[in-house]
């Protein structure tokens, strides 16, 4: 496996482009689309929030019910969210123009949304949107690039991954993008991702590959706790790299699912990293737990915990709270058995040992903590079973950002 | 029932002392006792992190096995969690100093610890205060009021609220002092709070009125989601009003109760209003849940979102974070039917009709928003069941707070 360029275009035959529409923003790309030449197998994983936004319900019906899927159009701005009959009948009108202007059945039009709750669509300037996309799409790095700056909201920079491997002896190409910075805390997830490869799979492996690996990565991340409206992850499979169909979860499934994993791996890093108003990527392993849901609770109560967030935002080696969000994730264990180390690139120590304080340098530890990406590891010598989440530091940007969103 | 004066001294025959003993802090009052002249009825909730600081584990025992109490240690600086044997025996050694100083038994000293979590405590220092605050104690509302001080770590202010009231014709009075204002997500409590009243009442009923009290004051409360280590509530009733104990859940017991939410409810407000960094007190009132805990999840959940926090930081009348926050807290509902309002002194405005944006104006909701005390009505339309949870914004000074807090 090898990573590659070319985001969501790296795959054979997807399309893509990002357009200015003025959706809501006046002097940025507002809208994208990915397209495949040919009909996708699809599957996707929707927020949890009883609050759904109207696209997540459109999706959900076209992921459960169209025979295939063939577009993606997104946008960003407005959320579409909490926007009544007048949202869903926006979604509506939305897959009609792209079902004209890119001469694809309607039901095979996906739906994004992203940007302010409550606020109501500007059809017309979507409609008008669409046939620019449609006009302007290409099978290029740069059509890619415009799509993934295109969904990105309080984003600080634009999120692509794409890998390439073999599957039954055929090269297969994999390819992401996603967008979130606030309002993170997947589940199922925070955000917006869509992942288009060339491979044949059935639609039961690629369900199942999605599942699980959503569960092990975008639903391990968190910038805030609070989970969106409008939370999506979708995955379009055109077949055109020629590989016999995958039906059976054989070695090429494995291959398959390890590129996935890889692929949302690296996608749900990057959005915990550009979390709004972040320094450091933060990273928790939790290791030693008795059970699977245990390691996963612990990992994202650390990832979670306002206290420790703030805490390695001041570069300073608190592991009292991290102990403390342990305590209070639910998860069952003995607080004198815990191990805490701190590890970046300029380092690793121990912090914490049997449930008390280690001898530790309170300077080795600032200057660990004062690296970009930074690893908290727990072991809780309770069993075998491991977690990681990832997250980010807590800053007053974050406050400045959210005090003022919608001014 | 009529407030009062006095705090923990308010009640007959309770005494208290705050002096500077030097256990973290230089240059201020970091230890407190309580103390009655007649043994006491005593009654406690605790945190219910699996990592519970020395002081937590210490006053369980004595709560469920000993025959009374009759006076309470607290010491600021340093929460004697995460110290192992050593903190545990720490407990022992200022239990037999109190028992020796006030001459009483050494089951009957009930401990409490609030501060940097991890740190061994200086037992020499804490000896030589127990001495002073044993030769030092009162009754008087000066004594009260040390004592609130010497408890304080980040809070602003001392916080005290007493009242009194009739049962069985006799004159009761109720008085009670806590502290916390970051690491605030009550479950049970994420503070300390200590109520002393001289009601006669048996053990079992003035357990049941704590339990059912805490659980609509103290655990609605929410800073920022972090449970503490050691969280404690605890109830000294000493009997020298000389009523007829109350054994029974009879016109007595409610009016005792009354006064104990009315008591526990004043607290729980400082608490969040004193919130790190906190410029306003937030309520949230759910209305026409299906059930309790419905009521009590869907508020919650609107107190801890920290978009929602910030958003009422920025005085933004950003709804859809309410709504989307409403949408995650676990309890069901039909998004289209939910009313939201925002009420302050400066008025009252519903912002969102049947799900959906209400026709409001943002100069309106600006100013409501930029009072110290804010109230979110959240109507949800599915049954009768309501709940009150109280916190605070999220603003850039809670950072700064944390980001440096051990230095």
């Amino acid at each position: 496996m090898k990573t590659v360029e070319g985001g969501v275009c790296a795959a054979k035959g997807f399309w893509a482009a990002g357009v200015a529409a003025g959706v809501k923003y006046q002097d940025r790309k507002d809208m994208a689309v990915i397209y495949s030449e040919a009909p996708c197998v699809c599957a996707g994983t929707f927020t949890s929030n009883v609050v759904k936004a109207a696209p997540v319900l459109w999706d959900k019906e076209i992921v459960e019910k169209s025979p295939f899927a063939q577009a993606v159009i997104v946008n960003s701005g407005i959320a579409n969210a909490c926007t009544g009959k007048e949202g869903f009948a926006c979604c509506q009108a939305e897959a009609e123009a792209a079902a004209k202007s890119l001469q694809i059945p309607e039901n095979s039009v996906l739906i994004g949304s992203t940007g302010v709750i409550g606020m109501q669509m500007p059809i017309d300037r979507l409609q008008a949107g669409i046939a620019e996309l449609a006009a302007k799409k290409e099978h290029s790095a740069e059509a890619a690039f415009a799509a993934a700056q295109a969904i990105m909201t309080t984003d600080t920079v634009d999120k692509q991954v794409a890998v390439s491997f073999e599957i039954y002896g055929r090269s297969v190409t994999m390819g992401g993008m996603c967008k979130g910075s606030g309002m993170i805390h997947p589940n199922m997830c925070t955000m917006l991702a869509f992942v288009t490869c060339d491979a044949a799979i059935s639609k039961e492996l690629l369900t199942k590959a999605v599942k699980e690996s959503v569960a092990d990565t975008f639903n391990m991340i968190s910038v805030d706790g609070d989970t969106s409206t409008n939370d999506t992850f979708l995955f379009l499979a055109n077949g055109m790299a020629g590989n016999p169909e995958i039906t059976e979860e054989d070695e090429a499934y494995r291959t398959f699912k390890e590129a996935l994993c890889f692929l949302n791996t690296a996608m749900a890093k990057k959005l915990a990293g550009d979390g709004e108003g972040a320094t450091a990527l933060v990273e928790v392993q939790v290791k030693g737990a008795d059970t699977k849901e245990a390691a996963r609770l612990l990992a994202k109560s650390v990832i979670c915990s306002s206290l420790t967030k703030a805490a390695i935002f001041g570069h300073d080696a608190n592991w009292g709270r991290i102990l403390c969000a342990l305590g209070y994730s639910g998860a069952a264990f003995e607080p004198e058995k815990v191990e805490l180390f701190f590890e970046s690139k300029s380092g690793r120590i121990q912090i914490c040992k049997n449930g008390s304080a280690a001898d530790y340098s309170e300077e080795e530890a600032g200057k660990i903590l004062s690296d970009e990406e930074v690893t908290i590891v727990a072991d809780m010598h309770m069993g075998t079973e491991t977690a990681t989440a990832w997250g980010c530091d807590l800053s007053c940007e974050y406050v400045k950002i959210n005090a003022d969103y919608r001014s």
